[in-house]
Parts: C-alpha cells; sequence; structure tokens
C-alpha cells in the first residue's frame, strides 16, 4: 500500500485545501516505515522531530503564513549524511565508535531549514560503493513496483528509492557518485537528478570519491527534483518551459546500448519514437569516446582511489567488519600511485574536453538509464560473478556522466504492466537549468 | 650600468613629457640583454616585435591615443610561459624536439594585449624547481646588486630578477611555487608580488606544482606590481590607500626566525622599529603550525609528487640531461601513493584552516622574506651540500605562505650599503587587496 502518490505541488494543493494535514502525513508515513514493506528501508526514524516540523508547518498554515514547498512534508535522508550529535553510519558497521559529527551537514541543514519533516535515515550500499543495493549488515531493502519476485531496489540510495517508491517520503536525499540516485529512481518508476557535482557542498557527508559523488535526491516528478534541488543547492534553477518539438537529441552508439534486455530494448525504441513524433530531433551519434572510460579509469579508477584514501584506515583495523563486496572493489584503489591518480585526473580532463565538443549542438544525450530490468535480489546475494557483472551494467550508463562531470536526469519511460525502466537524459557541466527543461518537455511527452 | 631605473609610472610621466621614446628605452634595453652584466639572464630575445609595440605606443601617443601603463615598456618573461610557435624549454634542455605551443599562455596573451614590449625569455632553475637560482644548462645570471662577489640572483625566477634588476624591464614575469618571485625580488631589492593562486590561469605554463604554481611578476615598486597584477589577472585589485598608523602585524616565533644571518636580523629589528615607531601594532604571535609544514609535507612533498606527474616520462627517457639536483628533488615524488597524497591534500587543507584562524585578526604576517644574504655562486656550485642547505633556508620563509595558499609581497627592507634584503608581508586566500594596502603603506615607510 502506497502512502502518498501525489507530487509536491499537488500534495500542497490538497493541503492548502485543508483536505489533508501535514501532521497526518507524517504520522502516517512514520507508521508505515516500521511496517513489513519497508523492512531495512530506515536505519533511524526521527518521530518527535518530524512530527514537530509536521504540525509547526500545519499551525503557521493556519495562521495565515506562506509556506516554501517542503514544509512539515517528509523527506529521508540517506545514511551517509552527517546529523548533528550521531555517528555517520554509512550502511556500514565499521564506523561503531567514531565520533559523533558536531553539526549537520549542508545537506541536512538546509533541508531543515526548508521546513521538511526529516523521519529518518536511510539504508544503503556499505560506503555507498555499488549500484545494486544489497546491504549484508542492515538487509536489503527489497523493490516494492514487483509483488512477486524481490528485485533490487538498486544503489546506491537503496533505501531513499523505496522510501519514496512506497510514499513515505516525497523526496529520498541520496547521493550519485556513480548512478546513485538515477538508478534506484530506475528502478522504482521515480526521477532522479544528479545536479552537476559543484552545486551543493559536499560538507558533512562520508566521502566515497571526492571528484564525483554529488548530493542531490529522487522523486516523484521533474518539477519536484527542481524543488528540492533549489533548497539543496541554494539556488534555485531557471529553467525556461520549452516545447520538446525542436530539440535536438543525441543517441550514443557506442557501449551504452550495448547488452540491453529486451524489455529495455523495446522501451526504449517505443521512447525515442514518441518523441521523434513529437518533434524532437533524434540523431545517432558515435561519441566513441564511451568506450575509452575503463582505459582512462585503470588502473584503480576514481572511486577505488579516492574510497581507499578515506577508508585506508578503517580497512587496517576492520576490514572484516566490511562488507567483502565493497571492502574489494576499494583495495583496487590501494596501489595506485600519486603519479597515476594525477594522470587520471588529467585523463579525464582531457576526455571530458572533447567529449562536451562532440555533443555541443545537442539539447541533451539520451540512452537508456541502465539497460536491464532489476535483477532479483537472491541470485545476486548468491553469487559474486553474478553481482558484479549486474553492478557493472547499472553503473555503465549512468557513470559516463559522473566522468563527464556533467548533469543528468532519469525519468520512467516504461508503460502498462511493464517493470519501471529509466530513461537518461544528461548534458555537460553547469548546464543544469537547460537540461530540466528538456527534462520537463520529455517527462510531459512521455504523459506524466 | 642600469638602464631602468624609475617605476612604471615616472616612466609613464616623463614619457607623457616627451623626454624619452618607449622606442628608445627598448632599444636600449635589447642592446644591453646581450651585455656581458645580461650574460645567461636571457634564453631567447624578441627585438623585432618588441621594437614594433614599442614604435606602436609612441605613435599612438603621438596620435593622441590614451596609452595603458604598460604600452611599449619592455618586460621580460620567464621561460616557463608557452609562447605560440616555440617549444617551452624551462630552463632546461629535456624539452627540445617536443612539440612548439599552439597559442601563447594566459600570461603572455594578457602582458601582449596590454601592449608592453616583451623582449625576451628569461632564464631560471631548471623546471623552476629551487630557489637558488643556479642552472647547469644556459649558465647562471649573477645578480648585479654585488660588484665584488659573484652571488646568487635568487630562483626559480633567476633571469626575471637580473633582467628587472638591470633595468632592462620594467617588470619580469615570473611564477612562484615555493617562493620564486620573492628570493630574487629580495636579494635584488625589488618588490616581488605572489598573488592568490587562483587570481590568474596558468593555462599554457609548465607545471611544477598544480597546487601551489603561482603566475606573478617582480617590479620596482608595490605600485608596479599591482599594475603589473592587473594585466595579469584581467581584474584590477581595489586597494584603499590606508595610513600604517594603526595597522596591526603578526611576527611569527616559531621557525620563520631560524638561522638568521646577523646582517638580516639586524634589519628586520630594524623595520619591525620603524613600523612599530610609524604607529604600526607589532604582535609576537606563536604560530606553531609553521612547524608542522615538513611533516605534512612527507612523504614526498606536494611540488615533487606534482613535478613528478609533469616529469616522469621525461625522466624515462633523458635523466641524465637533467640538472642532477632538480631530478632529485622531482623523484622525491616518484614512489608517492596515491592515498598519501590525498592525505597531504587534506592535511593542508586542515593546517590552512588553523593557520587562518591563528591570524586572522592581524593585517598582515610579517618575517624575513630570507633568513640569509645571497649566498656566493661558486660554493653553491661546488657542493651539493652547501646547494640543498641553502635551498632549504632560501624557501622555507616563503614555502609557508605558499602552504596557505595565501598571498605574500616581499618588500626592500635594507639601507645604505647593506646587501639587499626583503620584508616579507602575508596574508591568507583572497586577501590581495588588503595586502597590497598594507605594502603600499610599509613601503611607504620604509622611505621606498
Amino acid at each position: 500500500m502506497t502512502h502518498i502518490t501525489e507530487t509536491i505541488d499537488q500534495l500542497n494543493a490538497r493541503l492548502a485545501r485543508r483536505e489533508i494535514t501535514r501532521e497526518a502525513l507524517v504520522a502516517k508515513a512514520l507508521e508505515e516505515a516500521t511496517g513489513k514493506a519497508a523492512k531495512s528501508v530506515f536505519t533511524k526514524l526521527y518521530p518527535e522531530a518530524a512530527m514537530a516540523a509536521a504540525r509547526s508547518a500545519d499551525a503557521a498554515q493556519a495562521a495565515g503564513v506562506s509556506l516554501p514547498a517542503l514544509a512539515g512534508l517528509p523527506v529521508s535522508i540517506k545514511d551517509l549524511y552527517g546529523v548533528a550529535g550521531e555517528t555517520t553510519m554509512s550502511g556500514s558497521i565499521v564506523c561503531e565508535g567514531e565520533p559523533v559529527q558536531p553539526v549537520d551537514s549542508v545537506a541536512v541543514a538546509r533541508l531543515r531549514a526548508s521546513g521538511s519533516a526529516i523521519i529518518g535515515k536511510t539504508n544503503m550500499t556499505e560506503f555507498a560503493f555499488s549500484g545494486v543495493g544489497i546491504n549484508p549488515h542492515y538487509g536489503t531493502p527489497v523493490n516494492p513496483t514487483d509483488t512477486k519476485v524481490a528485485r533490487i531496489p538498486g544503489g546506491s540510495s537503496s533505501g531513499a528509492g523505496v522510501s519514496v517508491a512506497l510514499g513515505l517520503a516525497v523526496a529520498g536525499l541520496g547521493s550519485d557518485t556513480g548512478g546513485s540516485i538515477r538508478i534506484p529512481a530506475a528502478v522504482h518508476g521515480l526521477v532522479g537528478f544528479k545536479s552537476t557535482q559543484s552545486r551543493v557542498p559536499l560538507t558533512g557527508a562520508l566521502e566515497l570519491s571526492r571528484s564525483l559523488d554529488t548530493v542531490c535526491a529522487m522523486t516523484r516528478s521533474v518539477q519536484d527534483c527542481l524543488t528540492v534541488d533549489a533548497v539543496l543547492s541554494g539556488a534555485m534553477l531557471r529553467v525556461r518551459r520549452r516545447p520538446l518539438a525542436g530539440m535536438r537529441f543525441a543517441v550514443p552508439q557506442t557501449v551504452v546500448l550495448d547488452a540491453m534486455e529486451p524489455a529495455v530494448a523495446k522501451a526504449f525504441a517505443r521512447t525515442l519514437s514518441t518523441l521523434s513524433a513529437a518533434g524532437a530531433l533524434i540523431v545517432d551519434i558515435p561519441l566513441a569516446e564511451l568506450a575509452e572510460i575503463p582505459k582512462i579509469n585503470a588502473p584503480g579508477g576514481l572511486s577505488p582511489i579516492e574510497a581507499y584514501a578515506e577508508h585506508h584506515a578503517r580497512l587496517a583495523k576492520a576490514s572484516d567488519k566490511f562488507d567483502h563486496r565493497v571492502a574489494q572493489r576499494i583495495m583496487l584503489g590501494s596501489s595506485v600511485t600519486a603519479q597515476q591518480y594525477i594522470a587520471l585526473l588529467d585523463g579525464r580532463r582531457d576526455w571530458i574536453a572533447r567529449v562536451e565538443k562532440a555533443i555541443e549542438s545537442y539539447d541533451a544525450v539520451l540512452c537508456p538509464t541502465i539497460p536491464i530490468i532489476a535483477p532479483e535480489i537472491a541470485a545476486l546475494e548468491a553469487s559474486d560473478e553474478a553481482f558484479f557483472k549486474a553492478n557493472g551494467l547499472l553503473l555503465r550508463n549512468t557513470f559516463a556522466f559522473n566522468f563527464l562531470d556533467g548533469c543528468s536526469f532519469s525519468v520512467p519511460c516504461h508503460q502498462g504492466d511493464e517493470l519501471p525502466m529509466g530513461l537518461m537524459i544528461s548534458s555537460v557541466n553547469g548546464d543544469d537549468a537547460r537540461l530540466a527543461s528538456v527534462a520537463l518537455a520529455v517527462e510531459s511527452t512521455l504523459g506524466r
């Protein structure tokens, strides 16, 4: 049973008409957060603070105060964001006993300042280091979109995705280093917006990769993502509402269309047809640069190198407490030299310049967010090989736009009784406002 | 025989009165640049282009055009700045045969756009990697301020310093990674301004340390430095002229006063007395953080790590062509891991925050630019031990403010027949405009 099904604007309209109260919304969300469907979704709940925020917003509305969009609405925060007085666990048990955070992380502080009701901290892939969402310490949240089979929630913002999909939050604050917002968005039929990294300070969040970590959220609509982005970034994007007709989209023919499951290929082709019929110009481009990413990232890769710098002391002390799959990936960064790291940063910069040039004449780049349907949890828990293969496929397309230091939306593109799938709409660094107008037009054209 | 002895403003006043012409100034500078005193100062001269710039400015003045400050005036550029169509040598012979620069470096392009007459490229420490100024490939420029003994010109902007000291240029474009503008300024009785690193793009310059390299210049006065900074940065500092009385200066008691030669100790004490008598408040502070720098920089150090990333291929191919002392220092970065490098960057950031806090209530930090008088060239050429000891002392004080990512002036503080010595006036990141007003007041109080 899904609690909240409306967008933030729709909810606020109902609240303004006094059809519901924020207090009731948040109370129900808190109640369901302890229910069976939400098992392993939250690692911590904040009932008193959340209820207080909801009641305060209700009271302010009753007093005639004009409220900001998130006032009193339930949101969830990923376990890697520092909260004053708590040790940040980041989906792990390794950090137990580490010092508590002296102050809230910037993202949490800004959400609090928005008046939102932070209902709890959400479970995640340990240290945010995989796109699958399996967590051996706190359990794996189950994707609620398939009622027959237990499928993965996607990672690393797994609990964030389920919290929104179950309607327990209007937005799930997560992070996106290689796809960790867009992957759960895609497998839950939600919208994920990975903004340009520099839009929101990382201050107070536990790092995976300083070069890539992006503070962002998933929601039910593109507009909701923009509403939350304005809070997180402190700077509302100036988005022009433009028609889809005449927009120019590039569809790369390298890597991102490989190994598509038939259902994804079908949904993607249908989506392109719909956009084309609505007047968008769809152009196949080679973008052969996409095939270079693994080579530039070898040896080690940005995330393992930077994660090892963050976690090497924890690994030295308690490697047995890590999810062994996460430890294995972090250890890829252990023997990388400073020279190799600097060469990687330079190689990335050069690659970015070439890709920016290759796509500069398009409004956005389109591809499937992930080439597969959410796999079943059991199969990936059982086999490291199956896990790493799925992890690679889940992260492959999304990561390309983290590596680009760009911005990227995932919007739902499934229909009827298809399982959720995402269309990824991406652009270059700093192009967030223009990309948002594209995402709004695409979402509207796809009939959502 | 010194050619130009006036500041840029004084020269422009004489030019406006038509007492001299830019053509004559530049012709004389070019002539003397090939003379004995300027031996090893230039690695390349640009007689045609420099004369053309001078004549063009003279003609423009004759036509009634209002000219920018550097128009037609001779300036020199350090050998590490890219010039279109040339291979950048950077004081080395290792780069022979490498591709030519497709376009001018940003600094050179901005100097050209200012109308200045770029008379030539100046010699330097190989790859800018020492504070001494000895160069085994192109010879060592001799410091002209001591007529009896051949003393070092200071490095790494050695030729830049001598070019200005000999009056062949109104400004020597150099770079400051660990003191390479301020050290030659100090030993030549000139003013050196190491601005906040981010003020001027490094684009097109051969890197020593991407974290530290600063594009800046030395001149005859603080105002001249500001004039050149406005050209290099494209953004004139808004400097308020303020009296010295009431300014608060901190004098750190850790490290920077150690091992002072008696002449330096005497000049420094006298300088503080003069400033104090003029109404400045001088406060001794511990600033014990200064003793941490070597520990944070171990292993390797920022410059060796980043220089190794730049030069490892050249070292692998032709290590025998390097100045062995430079190669030795770069190799310190060869075995550093990415994790150690990231830890160093984090350690630096933490250190900066603590030092910024410790000095936040002062207008500037004062100390001797270098604790010794310029050593004799012969002694340092003869002994690696003497060389590295002197190099350490030359760079010790200046480097602290590179490590701070701050801004820093060296202004002359010697008197009468003392050999040149510098007072270093330093502050935190981005405080350039306020620091400039301090430097102007100090310079004026010291009677220059």
